[in-house]
């Protein structure tokens, strides 16, 4: 890996983090919870998917380990918090930090169960999890359906991108190439499905169950 | 124990596995998630409970280190998403397999943790917990309270297997044929149940909260 | 530390967890679940915290380990659940072991992080978790939003209170003088926050968000 990469990927994890805070904040605001209930909403979304990733694989959790991260959530938490009362913070502003945080988390999800020897099925499900189980917590404390059981393509980029890592992987190519490559799938797969608002097929069920 | 047992067992566990994925999109239906939402709730109510079990165990989790669980739970979750449109699967042809699911998974769950160490309330309720959590994140993350907390019998006949296996193991019982006879009474206590509709008192207050 | 003290505790916490699994048969009362759903959600309220925090800090997770724990939440689940039925218990009679309860498990979560090495921010955060993820999860598996998200001063008393034992050991304090002095300042802040009715700020935000 050339050097430095260790050191870039690590702030744009940081920024990822603060960034899926605020915007956890700000899914939640039409709940009007006080400014505890935000910040445990917040750290849900930003530190839920790694926490349960790491709690998986009976890893130290990552937040407990480097609080760097627990500084970083709570500041953005409160910062929006307060910011949205004099400035409109529209949501849309943070599709793209969103998609970046969800390809990387994906990506260093998916590696770290690889790390700790888990087979290939479990280590892109582990990266899916990282990157999805933040907005699932987020959405579960607010009392709603999770989003991403509904909308556009998230997991699915998630995991589009998690087995292309392994295929690269299993070629033999250099595992940070395999990643940028990898990451860049699932950042765009995103962007894409916003953009042009592609989603899964939705259940329906023939018979009894498929009243509205 | 006799041969070939032990596999036997394992071929029960991975079918009950599949067939609570199965059913998790059957009742998660009324909610209409895409392809992934119903993915992860049949997930969550396959391999829900087993890893709450692994994890208060502190033991590794049973479908990371064994991905065929999670193999399974995915073929059958998604089988059951593409038929349902073609044809009528109603829920009650996954009554059986589910009452010998619940059997497998609290006596396995006990077993587990009294192989750990456990004391024995802990170890019953943990057998209860690997039995019944599946079905409590599954409700939780449909956003519905769980279900388990108001029908028929379910988590009793759980717990009373799971305290008839202790009491047997006690009395110096071999091992497997106490599991057999402590799984077969939570197994007919569960159709009993269904049968003649039995359920637990609920929850009735005197004074104030006594509203409707 | 003086001796007894450690035993004291001990009993105080074992109340707290009582008197926590009363309260969250009564708080849950509303749901009119039945038996079991009664005593899931007050194990769940009494034991959640300290497990979420022993999962997170990879300890052995404290009721596993010694069952007087479970004993204690569940008669007095049961307890109440029966005699709910011809008593008028009000909610408010928990309101002050529940603030021991906050107390007392914020200053073990908080010393349980510090023990184990973590940073000060997430030792502090940890107490936190330990006195209100019970009251979080209580109201997830009814199905509504968390109280501690929007009610009176109950974090912010914990966090204060978590904050003051971080100070007070950084300046060489005896650690169980340290603990009682905080403790008393996170008993008082919620009895002061009940009684006059003192909140956070909600979340308001300006622009399209801001809609009834």
């Amino acid at each position: 890996m050339p050097p430095h990469l260790d050191e870039l990927m690590y702030w744009i994890g940081l920024s990822a983090v603060a960034m899926m805070a605020a915007a956890g904040v700000l899914e939640a605001g039409r709940k009007r919870f006080d400014l505890f209930g935000m910040i445990i909403v917040a750290l849900a979304a930003a530190l839920g998917g790694g926490s349960v990733r790491d709690l998986l694989l009976d890893r130290p959790v990552f937040w407990v380990v480097d609080q760097t991260y627990l500084i970083g959530a709570l500041s953005a938490a409160c910062t929006t918090f307060f910011l949205a009362r004099f400035v409109v913070l529209p949501t849309r502003f943070f599709l793209i930090p969103d998609a970046a945080g969800l390809a990387l988390f994906t990506i260093t999800g998916t590696n770290a169960a690889i790390a700790w020897g888990a087979p290939w099925l479990v280590a892109s499900f582990m990266g899916v999890v990282t990157g999805v189980m933040g907005g699932i917590l987020r959405d579960v404390l607010c009392n709603e359906e999770p989003l991403v059981f509904k909308g556009t393509l998230y997991a699915t980029a998630a995991w589009t991108g998690a087995l292309i890592l392994l295929g690269l992987m299993a070629l033999d190519m250099a595992g940070w190439i395999a990643a940028l490559a990898a990451g860049a799938v699932i950042f765009l797969l995103r962007l894409i499905a916003i953009r042009w608002e592609i989603g899964l097929p939705r259940f329906t069920a023939k018979g009894s169950r498929d009243r509205p």
